[in-house]
């Protein structure tokens, strides 16, 4: 199989290399140059333009962090469904909304391709280490074509089904409980720091019963050593994200009450200008709202 | 330490037997009779009374399901405060508000007694196994003298400090966030649906990965296999839950939004008929906000 | 007909000088002494205690402002419903919480004496010029026989029915509405404060358009001058009211979700310290939740 | 002055209207042709193309409903940017999203040319009758020059200031505003209902009060009488208009609660297949919220 990997971001290149290692005919390409060095060591090859990695392969793979730059990179002369030959592949392994990822396909198939989207669970080390997730989906034999590609990158595949939106949509639907799992510690913190509660303590309830998972203890960390700093995921990337999840909803006419809510947290984290710390600043934002960053412990009203 | 049980549901049977076994001197009374039968077989002694319940003894502990309960059982003539010993101690195991626990350790105080707050973390079940988590608030002196007792209960104690009421904030945070959890599966269950993703994937994706937790693997099962019959916590009685923590967060000024969608939708489910259902039924809630039960999977409204 | 006026804070005093200058056979009555010295002059006999208040009269008028206060006048060997004789009528003016009516209904009809809910509409300057607006609710032939009464009093009576918390349900509903008409405006005020818009032009937008009315151009003055000292509702009474709306929902199974941001939102202000402000400071606690408060106006995170 | 009206609908056919009847030098085109008509027998002259209705002009208005429409008229080879001269005005008085007005005024003054906003207040048969608000929006020269235009267009303009998009932001507030209200009604008549008030009363009691004012009257009406196919505003385009109050909420930082609960409302009321009724129907989506619509007026769950 000719692969070809577009987007050497953190998270691209990890994946890029892993290709690499498996030994791939790998052709890689990233806008701004010079990501590729290391990965031509490995035996990649770094092209000049997404035109020169998309004539002639089999599947090309795009690793981008927002709509915008697929839409550039997909679409127009020099793109990809004008460039890639007729039966081959595409798949999308950023994180992109369903309206995007329902066009691309559309413009896929009319040029005798095959979108695959296959979002990925996990950080760039797990994925250097082979440990992500894979979310995929799209047309059953474009899938089951990329089975080999796809066991080299991660650890475990999910079947979204034979719409690529899909396995956006589960994407979605993971960062938007993984929110809400923050969104509520937020203001359960809050709670019962109004009533002298030590957060260590709410902590160890928490993360010693129904919440021993990952979700509460790495953010629920963070809350309780207000270590915002301490960034796995940017309120801006979040907040991103949680737009994609609340336009996926309108898009098929799903409200989303607490996604609402997350959309409006993250945009006063970004308004107190903590864009770039890690989303579990949210708890800041509830002790914006209770007044109780600014005057301690709450005292009731009535006292 | 002569120890009295009052309340005998489920809840309170289970550890009342628990006091039984380990031999302490024990009296229980519950307010339907009946319910003691099985305790005098493993020593305990029934009583006709709170008030004879209450004279003499060190501790009294009480397993209510509502404020109400606890404030008739607690004052006036014939009460727990009027007829407990100077120098006592009252358990309260139940999940109570804050303003009604604040009021009783002030009583309890003024009547030169202890109020010590231990709601529990478990169901029946657990308790009759003594694999409960105590969550105790309360006077120092007083939480120590309490130390036997709750060993002898559960299987581990969570210190929440010198104030009885700071133990209900952190049990009603730890439901709270439990509703928190449940609310936004049902959101993200529907949202999924919406794009034809069977909910076994997405359970499949949320409980392997960041969520791999009790909250998420019971309550998310439930959804997905839509059997709301199957009641672990009903609707009834998670709104009461919710109601407290919202009366918490007014007590001290905190707005809880995520608390206030999950009390919408509790009663939309109250409304529909729902009380006595799981609360995990707050998915149908969602797909009937979104009209997903009644037509299948959404299609876009632009399609 | 002998009537009794209980209750003489600023709106009672008003209301009872009405009946007063009406030159009813009047008693009147307040928890602190000393405020029925004018109404004397104009014919009123002060009593000194509620069982004065209720021998042998007709009608017996309250005009309080909580429901525990209520329920200390009404209830107990010295309250209302048992001193009042049977075939009297208890008319209660304040803005009451829909169980506070529920019970007292019950009880008084269970004492052979009827109770007619009758809140008003309007401030107490309002009310002593007989401008009040009365929604009346309560058996037909108790309400009937109050008709002279409170023509003496009011301006124009809504019928709300025979059941005397309908009375309230429409006080609360307006006052929701009200709510919500500010929270908007607060939201709406920031939205084009971000564009640079002075607040008021949209202010002349809003009043010379679909919103001539009291409620934008009272509460949208205030918000436009910032003046949250010009006090007409104070934020602690308004809290009261809007818990009590979401109240009369939970009662009823209705969930009511601009209340519940309304209660966040009035709790924030609580917290900040604008309890005893214009309700219209709702507008500032916006501005605290997208910082432009510190900051001045928006600038776009992509800017 | 040398002026094209663009976009034929029936709001620009009534402006254009009163553009020919004040004996402007006017070309009219419309993408779907034939709308023209009536409009060349009262002096306005029909051109097949945006190009030639460019050519040479002063100014160029466009009423379109959809930014996507704006973007396609505006931008490419063919587009308005392009054809204008140096030195003419665009003038938007469709009601736009603040990114698509920043972004066109940006291409404009690039092109030596400037972008007016001037988005409407009223119906189209207030605009036949000359009876429109107008807010207006751009650079001081520019919105000096149209000034004549305006006035024979509509009633009364109101200064946004220099930015094109803060004109949009005043129509967008405005909008909202008027959703807030009806999704109050909405709910404040479904709490009265639930307490046996006829809706009528209620309807009354606002309007006749501090909610004297069309949005009150004219929406309240259509809930009163469950009206919802007199369509004044639809569903879709209220949702267009509230999407984008969101996404001016989103670039500029700031979160707007009360937007968020209107556009779940909304979108349950495009999943429950009522996008072309009037938007009053968010009256019944709250009834579906709390199953009043099925089962007539609630029951207390305690009952």
């Amino acid at each position: 199989v000719k692969v070809s990997f577009l987007g050497l971001g953190r998270m691209g290149h990890a994946i890029a290399g892993r290709l690499a290692d498996a030994e791939y005919d790998l052709l890689v390409w990233n806008r701004t140059p010079g990501r590729a060095g290391e990965l031509t060591g490995r035996g990649a090859v770094a092209v000049d333009s997404p035109r020169e990695a998309c004539a002639g392969r089999d599947v090309v793979i795009t690793m981008l962090s927002h709509d915008d730059a697929l839409r550039q990179l997909a679409f127009g002369e020099d793109g990809i469904v004008a460039n890639l030959p007729p039966g081959s592949i595409h798949v999308v392994m950023g994180t992109h909304g369903v309206d995007a990822v329902i066009e691309l396909a559309a413009r896929h198939e009319a040029a005798g391709q095959a979108l695959v989207a296959a979002p990925v669970l996990g950080r760039p080390d797990a994925a250097a280490a082979g440990e992500l997730g894979i979310i995929v989906g799209g047309p059953a034999e474009a899938v089951e074509r990329c089975r080999g590609l796809l066991a080299a990158i991660g650890r475990r595949t999910f079947a979204a089904g034979e719409r690529a939106e899909s396995a956006m949509a589960i994407k979605l639907a993971n960062n938007f409980v993984l929110g809400g799992a923050i969104e509520v510690m937020a203001e359960a913190f809050d709670l019962a720091r109004g009533y002298d509660v030590k957060p260590a303590v709410l902590y160890e309830v928490l993360t010693g019963g129904l919440f021993a998972a990952p979700a509460y203890k790495v953010y629920g960390q963070i809350i309780v050593e207000e270590d915002y700093d301490r960034v796995g995921f940017t309120v801006e990337l979040a907040l991103k994200d949680i737009n994609l999840a609340l336009a996926a909803g309108g898009h098929a006419a799903i409200p989303l009450p607490s996604a609402g809510i997350l959309r409006d947290r993250l945009l006063g984290a970004m308004a107190h200008g903590d864009a770039d710390r890690d989303w579990a600043v949210l708890a800041r934002e509830q002790t914006r709202a209770s007044a109780s960053e600014a005057t301690g412990p709450r005292r009731s009203p009535a006292q």
